[in-house]
């Protein structure tokens, strides 16, 4: 296959025919990437401008989880998430603790953070000396940028001046803090530090006290790591309440063998990455179907939970006289305004179904997302282990795969309930059915 | 609102109509969510049944980022991704590396993890010396589950017992690798697990040197830290040869630069989490695309960043005598085979695409892909500036949002090459043109 040029110039028509022509069967392959494309051609192009080159839309399943009573008030939550059971699993929840009391929330705080790394070559006294009259400079100079969001109550919090020398010969950094409100921010934060480089490097060649040839700008950019814009969720309740949670389980055992399991997660890394994996599947799934970045979220909550120097798990069990409360503490910068929020047509409608939250109120929801499929898999992994529901999610997907007619499902169903279930067994199984149609995908591409 | 009962178990018409029932304008949400919805009643079928509780599809970019050169291989690489400039940047950086001998890899090991919890409060010294029994007993017990694994080349690498009662009273646990071939694997290996558990508690009932009373198994679970299911990527020029990579920047001067902006990564970890956040839009994009669960790659990929005590960046530079070396040592465990891979309607022609990868190959297209935007938004980042590209998108973005005329939108852009993008400063140069249309959203529910 030879270079492809000027691909990214392409109508998407086009560009369906370039790829299409690749496969054996080109009109196909064209028509089937048409297929999945929205009838509406202006809701159609909307969605094709998110991205580049883009042929085709790809589904993932937008589901809801009804029942999520979150400091008082209930929600259906919309989720996006192609993994079955995560859906399943945060309704359950959900469901069970309407019945105790809800989820309950607390918004640490909601700052966030962008720096500007520099190398710094002069004097490093009177640039600490000189720093209160550069930082004015610096907020007189974003004055035309932080104008909206100041309206709105947010803006620049704070800039700091750290040196980080003992680690790189002169690496120093205007260490900055925002207020963004509604916004994830990440446009405001990035415009604000690049003109405060730029005004850095003109403040700097404008003191005569300096050298003029210290500085020297490496970089602007927001973190993702924001530690301090975080919500704490929890559910609580007596220890006797979780009677009968699973079938013939006491809510004592129940509530001990909870606290180990999380436990385990706290001394093991191997379990406390799995472990967090499972909280993210809510979070990722709110935050999907709200339009946020779910690549900012994770790398922000992993790296939280590595902050000990350990890599442990984002909630926790306190388990004293008889009373369980199980807390997440999780990290989490997300908006209801400005990238795809306002743009994606099945966002507005998501956030719509949620009342139109604010940031504050959408990290609740996502956090409550996150417990609540945390519970259930804890839960399923200390009682019944987690495999009962799986398989049988896995032997659907195997029936859909090999098109088992309707009239074969019941029977597999049953048998399965006593064997363990693979592609081979269901074939098996279908071939003493006296099962004779084909065995193949359903989908002929 | 009261608790909604039963939802689970309705019929999607059903769902949606309960649903739409909540908003103002019932009839007009219905048919916007079966609008989503594939025209085609068996692939719709399919979508929703990969989750539970669905009503419509959540449309996501399907894109291709041409010309990734891997190991000598031209590849077309399937992207789904919802936040601009990832495809774009994967492209560009794939096209440079194209024409400067492209991406190199290797695959460090395939090696999956699974782990069985428990307490013991029994003779530990005995459990040792019995254990090399007691690993037979758990092989020879999950034969007819390995079988398959084993026919394809795969299986039980290894049961390791390990001792964590100095953080735990009695807690210990069976460390079990897997070879899952071209599939993740999390079936498998949970399969296995439960039976080792099982086979454990059974065989310590037997064995009469034993108290009978010392074993409680915890939970049985697969570990999404799998070190050692990794990919090393790399691209590699002399230094003369990225001369002007950038307008007007010296091949050494960029080198250097680059250099020096992933050490600030090494050094600050709120650095590390946004330089591997741009890793992971386009590995994940990838995984997308390919059918893989992302929230487990990205759980490994950050824990993995975090191994040291302090988190760090995945990617790393060599410069040595004129040669520069970039390398992204990326933990990775995706497949081929199981999940949604062999039924996401898109997934299959993602992976016709590719010609049909094995695992080992899709983890390296994958880390291909992560590298490339890396490269991409750090070479940025020490030069440009990230934000004129994104303020670009930015400014497109706030047009589509606003409807802006096609007429409109050439003196808009050529006005804010000079000016700063915001959403006011949009409407206010709007005006100035005398446009007095809407100024709304496209999308009207």
């Amino acid at each position: 296959m030879e270079m492809i040029n000027g691909f990214s110039k392409l109508t998407t028509e086009e560009k369906i025919s370039t790829i299409s022509k690749l496969f054996d069967n080109p009109k196909d392959v064209a028509d089937y990437f048409r297929s999945f494309h929205h009838q509406n051609p202006r809701i159609q192009e909307l969605l094709e401008e998110f991205s580049e080159n883009t042929l085709s839309n790809f589904p993932m399943p937008f589901s809801v989880a009804p029942n999520f009573l979150i400091n008082g008030k209930n929600y259906i939550v919309p989720m996006v998430i192609e993994e079955s059971s995560v859906v399943a699993a945060a309704s359950n929840s959900a469901k069970y603790w309407y019945r105790h009391g809800g989820f309950k929330t607390e918004i640490v705080d909601t700052e966030k953070i962008g720096q500007v790394h520099f190398l710094w070559k002069d004097n490093t006294d009177l640039l600490r000396y000189k720093f209160p009259e550069l930082k004015n400079a610096l907020i007189e100079d974003t004055e035309a940028i932080t104008e909206n969001m100041r309206k709105r109550g947010g803006g620049i919090l704070d800039i700091e001046l750290k040196d980080l020398s003992d680690k790189e010969p002169g690496l120093m950094q205007l260490y900055c803090t925002f207020d963004t409100k509604d916004s994830m921010g990440a446009n405001f934060i990035n415009s604000c530090l690049e003109q405060f480089a730029s005004t850095f490097k003109e403040w700097y060649h404008h003191e005569p006290e300096f050298t003029g040839e210290g500085l020297e700008i490496i970089m602007c950019i927001l973190s993702n790591l924001t530690p301090d814009s975080r919500v704490k969720c929890w559910v609580e309740t007596e220890v006797d309440k979780l009677d009968n949670i699973v079938n013939g389980v006491s809510g004592a055992d129940f509530a001990r063998s909870f606290e180990l399991g999380v436990r385990v997660a706290e001394i093991d890394p191997h379990r406390a990455v799995t472990h967090n994996k499972g909280i993210f599947n809510g979070v990722d799934a709110v935050v999907l179907a709200s339009g946020n970045d779910f690549r900012a979220v994770e790398a922000c909550g992993h790296a939280y939970a590595s902050r000990s120097g350990q890599y442990r798990p984002l909630t926790h069990v306190e388990l004293n006289e008889g009373h369980f409360k199980f807390t997440l503490d999780l990290p989490i910068s997300i908006g209801v305004v400005g990238g795809l929020t306002n743009l994606h047509p099945l966002v507005k409608l998501a956030l719509k179904m949620l009342g139109n939250p604010d940031a504050t109120e959408l990290m609740s929801i996502a956090a409550a997302a996150g417990l609540a499929n945390n519970f259930s898999a804890v839960k399923s992994l200390v009682t019944t282990g987690i495999q009962k529901g799986h398989m049988k999610m896995h032997l659907f997907n195997i029936m859909k795969q090999l098109e088992v007619p309707r009239e074969f499902k019941g029977p597999i169903v049953e048998y399965f309930k006593t064997h363990k279930v693979s592609v081979s067994e269901v074939r098996k199984v279908m071939e003493a059915l006296q099962f004779t149609g084909k065995l193949n995908n359903s989908v002929k591409i």
